[in-house]
């Protein structure tokens, strides 16, 4: 079976893929009827420039201007308009998906743009009407918002953190009312990036979109909780919520796998197995919990059948954390007969499929999929920090590498590129 | 899309394809270790007559000596050996599975062989050991046994009806012991048919294939729940278990997919979907509880995106009662964004793969699948029956067509090839 050398490549790329849902998704799509009434003359128009009523400020940005065009300019960020709140971006931890979109492989990413999703900030100003954060509030942007409004059945819902309210403007890279709050010191107008475009010293996202967590949190380090390591948290919590003494396979140790072996093992997980083709990750893999450790480079079969003859029947929750459609099938097919949940947490390449024969799930097994773990952004992301402020949750040992300053965002990214980052900070 | 003429075909293909899951999932199989040391003698060895210690009687049968050649003829049935049941059967209700079988459909098809699996019966005599029926009970045999046995870590469970306990026997079409109970009036041994093989005036199963039920059942009715109609009250009740308020959609309007509709009507379903090729079921779907009928054949588009666009985010249970690996993606991709859920019943023809975009996974649908509607047979079976009896569970609108005698098991398949008949019960 063929892995993809940088398991993490595809398994980021959730978030991007989700904020582009409703462009992608045509047969699924909705009506884009949330901001029309309000903005109707800037639906649908070009990038269009717009600010507050405050004063814009200027900042350094690592723009992204067009594929593997990244350069530290200054910009120029708009003041918050109402419902939005502008953040002092304080450290960001660099993500594949921000990669993914920055190599052109995303083809509906967009240029310029202000790349960066997954950041600690503190509140600089608050647009009209904004109440559930105040000026000097520590925050974690996400990608995934949560509007809490009687009306919105997926707020309502206890099934799903998929908050639809932006969805639309945020994949089309403005703010809800159909601008941009980013241009460039001649005046461009430079898009938006999931809700967030953290790669900036100073950036705006909805008010939706910031989960206020505790003062005493430290920013340079719980920023990761605004994508992949809660995002595998929650996939074992939440999505797969696993029992305690249950067997669990682990394919593609990044991040993001290392965040569902340590939530695995927390949950009382009997045995783990860490799956991948790069056997310098097992180490760590062991570290956080895994019990065995599987490289498919080095059998001689497929990796899922090496895995049912370890456990007779398969594992009772699989993973994939690769992006990989084929591990995705390995993943589903090496879960328990009778009742094993397969997750996908990884985004596929644009235009890939997942298949299986339906025999597998008659035969017992469930497909799943996850995004940001399941966890309702506001709610549940500061739940996330204070367990790491209390010790149960340790996340430094993700951080890898640490950089100072927006300049060094270059650096961060020939960081992930090495087999050795898991998570690459960059403080501003 | 394309749906299959006759909807049920592949969804009462089921219970072969189960029946052979260890032929036909080599990654998947499970050691054959459950009778080779008792009996190594017959261990992978030809067809073998072999009888109890009682004495064989003779009696006729419907046997399938070849593709499309049922004969009925006289056999031999032996007396049960240790652990097993000769039952006397007193009605069959044709399944599309049977069918399947003798057109040839399933590349494992044996012949001969004694088809059928969805019957009433009276035990008439019990081999040594048997503790749990007695001569004169009434039972249902069950293609997914129940072992019951304390290391049997699927019957321990309580997500799973899957016990393996003789499947790889069973899908050898012999006994557990490796051999036939049946044999032609000129000594050539006969196969077993998915652990039922009912097809004949007497036939010889597993205890732990006898689901004993109450004495007042009527064979000629509960019969049917010895398959299709559990299989559909299951999926909705078990497999999805679907809230009160629930929307639904069903594909394929057999008896299946009506069980489906009448399970989710009990269960509270706000919005019924019946989808069919065929219109002329959408007035029993009605009768059964479906809201909304819907001809994929008159639609301009997609049925998923219609019924997408009818609820504006899909629907939340979805269920495949056809077969069609087409339909199953359909079903799967109008379930609901965040938390909709699809079923797959039916079983596709060999070689038939499904497909989708794992972003339908990852935006939070979950695609399962069920096996005898998830119920453990010699537990669950029983309630149902009783159920029945108690007026809850109204039977009799499946049964269209009623025939005398194994001699028109031809007549009854012929009724089952038109497009008005749910089910044709055969009595013996």
């Amino acid at each position: 079976m063929k892995m993809m050398r940088v398991p993490l490549a595809g398994a980021l790329a959730l978030g991007r893929a989700l904020a582009l849902a409703p462009a992608r998704s045509s047969s699924l799509r909705a009506p884009a009827r949330a901001f029309a009434s309000r903005m109707p003359e800037v639906e649908d128009a070009g990038l269009k420039w717009s600010t507050g009523t405050g004063a814009p400020l200027e900042c350094r940005a690592a723009v992204a201007f067009g594929v593997d065009d990244l350069r530290t300019t200054d910009v120029v960020v708009a003041a918050p308009k109402a419902g939005e709140v502008r953040l002092r971006v304080v450290a960001n931890a660099l993500c594949h998906t921000d990669i993914y979109t920055l190599e052109g492989s995303d083809p509906e990413g967009l240029f310029p743009s202000i790349l960066g999703h997954e950041a600690g900030a503190i509140v600089e100003s608050v647009g009209e009407g904004v109440t559930s954060v105040k000026v000097g509030d520590k925050v974690i942007p996400c990608y995934t918002p949560q509007c809490r409004e009687a009306d919105c059945i997926f707020c309502a819902s206890p099934k799903t953190n998929l908050c639809p309210k932006i969805r639309g403007t945020q994949g089309r890279g403005v703010m809800p009312d159909g601008t941009t709050r980013f241009k460039t010191a001649d005046g461009a107008p430079v898009a938006h990036f999931m809700g967030c475009s953290t790669f900036a010293e100073y950036t705006v996202v909805s008010e939706i979109s910031c989960a206020k967590i505790d003062d005493s949190a430290d920013l340079a380090k719980v920023c990761m909780l605004g994508c992949g390591v809660a995002t595998g948290w929650g996939a074992a919590w939440k999505t797969a919520n696993m029992e305690a003494d249950a067997s669990v396979a682990v394919f593609g140790c990044g991040a993001v796998g290392l965040a569902v072996i340590q939530a695995a093992k927390i949950r009382g997980a009997r045995r783990i197995f860490a799956v991948d083709t790069n056997p310098d990750k097992f180490d760590i893999a062991t570290e956080f919990g895994a019990t065995d450790c599987v490289n498919p480079l080095e059998l001689d079969g497929p990796v899922a059948a090496h895995l049912v003859g370890l456990t007779q029947w398969g594992v009772d929750y699989t993973f994939d954390c690769t992006g990989n459609t084929e591990v995705m099938r390995a993943a589903l097919e090496c879960a328990h007969r009778g009742w094993g949940v397969s997750v996908v947490i990884g985004v596929a390449a644009a235009g890939h499929e997942i298949a299986t024969r339906p025999f597998q799930l008659v035969t017992g097994r469930t497909w799943k999929g996850t995004a940001f773990g399941g966890f309702k952004s506001r709610d549940e992301v500061p739940e996330l920090v204070d367990r790491v402020l209390a010790g149960d949750l340790p996340i430094d040992a993700y951080i890898t590498h640490n950089f100072d300053g927006v300049d060094n965002t270059h650096a961060a990214i020939d960081a992930l590129h090495g087999g050795d980052c898991l998570r690459a900070v960059v403080s501003y």
